[in-house]
């Protein structure tokens, strides 16, 4: 019987299931229904999106034709994105075709607070790359708005409201700290957040990874605290981060052998990729016995979160591959070319929203 | 021999000269020297203002007639100002006169932030009330610039980037605690104090009451950790507190009785003056004999700090008082009667410059 990939068990064994759940626990997180959500898309199907909070209300929003909105940040620090930011546009564009309104802010205060880089710079880096790249990657730039933070006055005034909102206490337990850059951004993304609301009431979406869930938990803790404004809390939904190529749990700089970014050059992700760990086992005679340690293998991974879209194209590696038949070699093959397509697609899409970019609409 | 008032030593006693001293001594303060400036006012002369930060940089700017700013903030919660915002406008209107730039900012988000009033109402009320009392206190409009922090993106995205150059410990020193409002008004105040240079390089002076003073301190501390950038470091010049009729520290709302508040009906006003400690003696007889105990007294305070501009004239009624030969009585009718001329033209001067307030500089 073929194997769904929708089944296989969490690929970064018993740890790190453990801290996927005790997030889910410590956090009061909703356990992520497939089912709730109309053709859900790929990491949706995959269980890569792991966990939500408050997505009922969106699916009600959904099912009933009512307006919601979802929204996400671009922090312009750096050239590159990550997979993890794939993973933002691929649920942004899930919420838009499902008929969200969309919002887009350039974090360039955040950038420069944090990053030392100027507004300027910061809004060329978005202009030139991370807004065009977003659109590569799925979003329909006539259906976004877009706006930078240091544009608009609205979010840093009720950034600077909701701060009543919030003790030290409160940011020290969520945070670790009450460090005043950290406050400033957090309070900030706050009302970024909520921005969508400020004209007109309705449920939001927020898609992230785990490390922002906190951010989530704090606009619903400050909408509770101001129950007369009526703003409907914010939903989030969370996705796993896209594992490092020698399995640990986050892809990281600081290790950029075993970290891919966007764009990359095709042969030097593939050099990365033929070192990735792999679920192979010791001898061809032992893998052809007991086939791939599938669960294991960051190439599969990589196909399975993010290069190969049909369920049906996945399975079939997968069972050829858990069965013995098709060898690491021949399977990390298979991951360089996929890579290799992105890539280049990647590039080649990124190139052409870049002269959409004039006619984008920003709010100022 | 006449007896100069700006000899005389602090009206509230030794535990509260040991305040201010030990501020000047905490914080490095310089006492304050009547001679570094040309034409002390009022305040400068009798020792109401006692300490600074930086005002050698102010001096030699008169002097060199060099670019210089003084700059201060309404906050638009009441429909009331108090006598020491009275000494903030003398101080500003001293520096106007002497050349420096002028910059009054109204501190609407933070009036919203910790008051609870809406952004329009504190714009109406800087409106109608506080920028027309500053305007009959004294300060030129037609070479003032005015703005509301809610419109200045410039200041909040500072004070964002300024959030990068202050540690949780450091507030927690200077404010005792990391409190996130906290955070969002003592940055969005050093953004403020540094507006004026944002465009010009120059340095700056800022009239404040002690409570005040980190401010100063902070915003001090934020340019020098960023010293490329230019800035120079604010200089600060400190007034005492009006203290209370009942010779407490400082005029409170919490004890109405012992506070005149600006405007207040000067019958009202009259009667507090009535019931305000004195420097009086037990018996007309031991008055006579011994004179005013005139240091104790609070209604001499108020002819000191505010009701009375010539120097002879307060001299005269310093020495008839301490000599025994002007009974209270006799002294609080005239504290009464100047309180009554002094809220009189105040109301009146308001009035006239309600009309003016379409005409302002507003920066936007």
């Amino acid at each position: 019987m073929i194997k769904m990939v929708s089944q296989i068990i969490d690929p970064w064994g018993s740890t790190l299931i453990e801290d996927y759940n005790k997030l889910i626990k410590d956090f009061h997180l909703d356990v992520f229904d497939v089912n709730l959500f109309p053709e859900p898309n790929r990491i949706m199907r995959r269980n890569v999106v792991f966990s939500g909070i408050g997505l009922k209300k969106i699916a009600d929003a959904i099912k009933n034709k009512k307006p919601f909105y979802v929204l996400s940040g671009i922090m312009p620090s750096g050239e590159k994105i990550h997979f993890g930011n794939k993973m933002v546009v691929e649920m942004m564009s899930y919420f838009q075709k499902q008929g969200a309104e969309t919002y887009i802010l350039v974090a360039d205060l955040e950038a420069h607070a944090t990053r030392g880089i100027s507004l300027e710079e910061a809004r060329n880096r978005a202009l030139k790359f991370h807004i065009p790249a977003y659109i590569a990657l799925g979003l329909d730039p006539k259906k976004t708005n877009f706006y930078f933070q240091s544009d608009n006055v609205k979010v840093m005034n009720a950034a600077y409201t909701y701060s009543k909102k919030v003790t030290q206490a409160q940011f020290e337990a969520l945070y670790g700290n009450a460090d005043p850059t950290r406050i400033f951004a957090a309070l900030t993304q706050v009302a970024d957040i909520l921005y969508p609301q400020f004209e007109k009431r309705m449920p939001g979406i927020i898609p992230v990874g785990p490390d922002q869930c906190p951010h989530i938990l704090l606009t619903r803790d400050v909408v509770n605290k101001m129950k007369k404004e009526g703003f409907h809390p914010p939903s989030g939904i969370f996705h796993r981060y896209t594992p490092a190529l020698d399995g640990h749990f986050k892809m990281s700089k600081s290790r950029p052998h075993t970290m891919i970014e966007l764009p990359e050059d095709p042969k030097s992700a593939c050099k990365k990729i033929k070192r990735a760990v792999s679920g192979g086992r010791e001898t061809l005679e032992e893998h052809r016995k007991h086939g791939a340690d599938v669960e294991r293998d960051m190439t599969f991974e990589l196909l399975k979160q993010h290069l190969i879209e049909d369920d049906k194209e996945l399975d079939n590696i997968y069972n050829e591959y858990a069965s013995g038949e098709m060898t690491t070699g021949e399977l990390k093959k298979i991951g360089c070319e996929k890579m290799t397509g992105f890539m280049e697609m990647f590039e080649k899409e990124v190139e052409k929203a870049r002269k959409k970019v004039d006619k984008l609409k920003f709010i100022t």
